[in-house]
């Protein structure tokens, strides 16, 4: 493996840097006790999530305007609270179930990673999410970005080439001299694809101890760089 | 005073945050050791620093198309090496004083004035300095953003109406939810006038001991709060 020479490093974050499922199964698990719900949080979680690809597809098509994701989220939520049969919660309690997003915990490795990474690149989100759900998201769990971008900045979203250019361009950097991190194949081909170099994180865990087995680990020669976790690609990219 | 109800405040970052001029100071005198050059480095800071709102209203006026501020700054920097006779400077050597911009110190209560204003409110810069150009120097100097904001993201230079809308959009708020602090009343006019709190931050040195007494500080009824420093605006907003 050769590290190629970049200044910066772009990281996925649903996923990629944080758990979102441990945090909403966290989080619904609290409401429902308060508001004796009996769910399945994870299974909940899991639906939720899954609405989330066909929610931006539908402001790709322009059936929908372009949206802060909060706003895709929240039409998503209406969707599983509905299907799970979840009832008699208020407006401030569905709000506040829906900026969980904004509330995500990182996985361990990934605030110590970022913090070695940070000593030797430019470190910024580019996720989907909102600058502000970022924003608060790091200053929660103290998350020490440089900088937070994301692909609102271009009002597309990843895997649209627009998001990473857009990225680049903020940085003052050819896409060339920038990685983009992420447990995701589709994501790093889009950055691959807008002349990017990609960092594959894997993250076995992210739908739960039992689909573990589902989440390839791709060969070291499909991506730069091929890490275990945040920690590792610091390791790997001499951080 | 009243202190305003808002979730996040903005700073303008040349002079208020930080000494553009003891910082130009500082590198052009290197400069000059290493290289034998004889300048009035002072007078040299202000004179490109004056150059500043014309190459703005030249890109205003359509004269010049949407830069960044690097690229306004090396035009001016150019035209005042040639103005003080500087000659012999290589590429490099240019290139990293105009970058000088990029490594502009703090004033001593900036950091942990922004420490504590971290604490109760969002905080973010919103200079007509470009988002790398900022994100550069808050690592440098350690200056603990929540987030990078900068007037680049809507392609105007402050006081324009649409540099303080941007950024409330982008912080997810409504202007009256913001507040700016800046050491520049034109810029607190056009905060003003997109509908932000305001904060006057008195700064008598930004140009230099001599010319502290021609910096007025208002009356405390002009604006949200007046405040002697980063400190005080800290102390001011009850963080």
């Amino acid at each position: 493996m050769t590290v190629p020479r970049v200044e910066a490093v772009l990281f996925d974050v649903f996923g990629t840097v944080v758990d979102w499922r441990g945090s909403i199964v966290r989080d619904g698990e609290e409401l429902g006790r308060e508001k004796e719900i009996d769910v399945d949080w994870a299974a909940f979680a899991d639906a939720w999530r899954e609405e989330y690809h066909p929610s931006m597809n539908r402001v790709r098509q322009g059936d929908v305007p372009w949206s802060k994701l909060d706003d895709l989220h929240r039409d998503s939520l209406e969707k599983v609270l509905d299907r799970f049969g979840v009832e008699g919660l208020t407006e401030g309690e569905i709000d506040q179930l829906n900026r969980t997003w904004h509330r995500l915990d990182p996985w361990p490795d990934s605030v110590p990673g970022l913090g070695r990474l940070r000593e030797r690149y430019l470190i910024a989100p580019l996720s989907n999410g909102h600058i502000r759900l970022l924003a608060n998201m790091a200053k929660r769990a103290e998350i020490p970005w440089d900088l937070v971008l994301s692909a609102e900045l271009s009002r597309h979203y990843k895997p649209d080439r627009e998001t990473y250019l857009t990225c680049a361009y903020y940085l003052d950097l050819p896409p060339e001299r920038v990685m983009m991190a992420a447990a995701h194949e589709y994501d790093l081909e889009g950055a691959r694809n807008a002349g990017l170099h990609t960092a594959f994180i894997h993250r076995p865990l992210e739908w739960g101890r039992e689909r573990a087995d589902e989440i390839r680990k791709p060969d070291e020669s499909e991506y730069d760089v091929v890490a275990d976790d945040v920690l590792d690609l610091a390791e790997k990219l001499g951080a």
